[in-house]
């Protein structure tokens, strides 16, 4: 900078570079029965806050969750008033429908937004959002976009919510067709996993949610796969021992690479911990959404196995090792949509357009380690998808054709 | 973490601690005829992103400036023919109205993001935001929620633009009558001020922007001031030499202060930049919008200077200097709505909503040193007020009115 202004020189207006960091930090507690009135963990998160007390909170709720928990907007109602010097309800709990029809429908977005307003809830106000990881990602948009940001505490209540999507620093709904076309990154205020939720979820949500295991553990961590593949019986019968230790070194996993990997919010083409999504993203628009999330990555982490294989990178064992674990574990490996591929193969372009610059794929050099690639032989992939159709067309899950 | 998967012994699930920090790098860049063809500043930033070329860019324009720059648009379209190695245009310029009706209506954010998906923009592509600090603030709020934000240069064309609200790192809409309701911290790809299209701003333009390096002199830098104090006739007479240093300082001070006061995305209740801007916000609002955003701060400093002199903390002759300057650049300092005080006082609250925490108001202890009060006294306010209203009655500045 050369300008003095009690001079009054203006030299050379140089350019100013603006360069500074903002630091995000929270924590992800592990509980059960995070509303009995025993359990301090909520009060523990706001108290901590250093602000006077009490605090305000609004609650939104995945309506999807009252059929198997009929009570939990009364026991919301006794907790805060048990715990009324440390939190204050603002307003009645607001219900917003479970699953992507909560990404799909912009008024959603609005009440939520309203609800801040009519409720007087600031920038060190809470919002609540309890439920699946597609009611996190609608109430993640609105909370970072009301006031600049409120706080947000996510109460993630499926397997997939509590390992990867409602730990993570991503929300978003859908527009244009498109798959999280809207969005931010925004690192929640905190995160409380309560297993208690998971005995609730039907077959469907318990499994849907080991699919992104299976993923970090192929990119990151052998051992980890090891551990999954050895408890597939474990898992079917719904052990719950068996499943918090996947979900906390899941959600390790998923936080370090955030932490680590040196590129929080994705400024980069680099995004590993999307493997096997390109085909999931778009499997699931195909199948208008009848696919959960997690049942399209396990076909999209088969179908990105199987094209590795074939590269000669993954050895046959590694290979059958990955897609026996996903098919012991229940998944569908093979749906019609696979083969529809002028319909499928442009997800590749849209996920190329979702995060910019040059196409980037994880692919399998190893189990426990991912390698990026930026472009594909469409000609290989429809062989890994003849061969899955080959190998999985006459497994059929009754539970959700 | 106690947890060995190898061993499959749960001892305990401890909290995982989340902690990483982001950077941020951005420059602002001065310039004369940023589309001349002469001028490689734009296709330079573009250029040095590393990603391949040509790269995506659409274009979205305050309307305003068409009346004044008729032949922008097609200097868009020439400059970026010939650097067409470096960007394409991937749609014709949309165009929003000028000023705050651009953050007034929703319908607009839709068509940005529409844009943004009819041309494929995607998070590496460009969007180039030209226009005043409302246009901006639509343009940066759609961007950064658009595939969870997408490259923005601002291309800020008033005073207040080039020296505040177009080189920080917040963008937003208003909604439900407050301003600012929606919205998000987003810092920009890159900032560029053309000083030609500060001689196209009509008096009350070139003006308002004014006021905002009036309050951050005071709250930071008592030589800035006193060069204001010591150019208003300068800058009347619009003196562009003079205005350039100006917009330098006040762009210096205010990024300074978003790079080393330690919270860049306002997570406390500390917001001295925001000097004046309590009654401001709501003045702006009161008089339906016809006040510019400067010209509100202008009045907004005044009587907070006032409250800050009533209380014995600014000295008589430092309190007369400080009005003496906001008349002299010709800034009105009494309307109506100031005394309107039922309406004006819910102001404060709406300031302390809209941050959260405790209320913070920043006051002047001298010219040039903010300091944060936490209550105010109303009465002492209506006193300011009375004085204001005493000195300023008489003067009209028939340009507004």
């Amino acid at each position: 900078m050369i300008l003095d202004i009690r001079q009054k020189t203006k030299v050379n207006l140089q350019p100013i570079q603006q360069n500074f960091a903002v630091s995000f930090n929270y924590e992800i507690h592990f509980t059960n029965n995070l509303f009995s009135l025993k359990n301090p963990t909520l009060a523990q998160v706001i108290t901590s806050d250093g602000d006077k007390k009490p605090q305000k909170v609004v609650v939104v709720v995945d309506a999807g969750l009252l059929e198997f928990c009929p009570d939990l907007l009364q026991q919301i109602a006794n907790y805060t008033n048990f715990y009324a010097e440390v939190l204050t309800l603002a307003s009645a709990p607001m219900l917003v429908p479970g699953g992507e029809a909560a990404k799909n429908d912009p008024n959603l977005l609005d009440q939520i937004h309203q609800l801040v307003e009519t409720a007087g809830i600031c920038r060190h106000s809470y919002i609540l959002g309890i439920g699946g990881g597609a009611v996190l990602d609608l109430i993640g948009y609105a909370a970072a976009t009301a006031h600049r940001g409120v706080r947000l505490i996510r109460i993630p209540t499926t397997v997939l919510a509590q390992n990867d999507s409602g730990i993570g620093v991503k929300n978003g709904i859908n527009a244009f067709g498109k798959k999280n076309f809207l969005g931010t990154f925004a690192p929640p205020y905190a995160v409380i996993n309560d297993s208690a939720f998971l005995s609730t979820l039907c077959d469907r949500d318990w499994r849907a949610g080991i699919a992104e295991a299976i993923k970090v553990a192929l990119i990151k961590d052998p051992i980890f796969f090891n551990f999954i593949h050895e408890n597939t019986a474990a898992l079917v019968l719904r052990d719950m021992d068996t499943m918090q230790m996947l979900i906390y070194r899941c959600a390790q996993l998923h936080l370090q690479h955030i932490a680590n990997a040196g590129d929080p919010f994705e400024k980069g083409s680099s995004r590993p911990l999307d493997f096997g999504h390109w085909a999931a993203h778009k499997l699931e628009q195909l199948t208008n959404y009848s696919l959960r999330h997690g049942e399209a990555v396990a076909i999209g982490i088969a179908l990105d196995s199987t094209y590795s294989y074939l590269l000669g990178w993954l050895s046959h064992s590694e290979w059958q090792q990955i897609l026996n674990t996903i098919s012991a574990l229940g998944f569908q490996l093979y749906i019609p949509e696979l083969t529809d591929t002028s319909s499928l193969f442009p997800g590749l372009t849209e996920f190329r357009e979702h995060l910019g610059g040059e196409l980037t794929i994880t692919l399998l050099q190893h189990i426990g380690k991912g390698i990026e690639v930026h472009q594909v032989d469409l000609s290989i992939y429809k062989q890994a998808i003849s061969l899955i159709q080959d190998l999985y067309t006459k497994v059929v899950c009754s539970d959700w054709v």
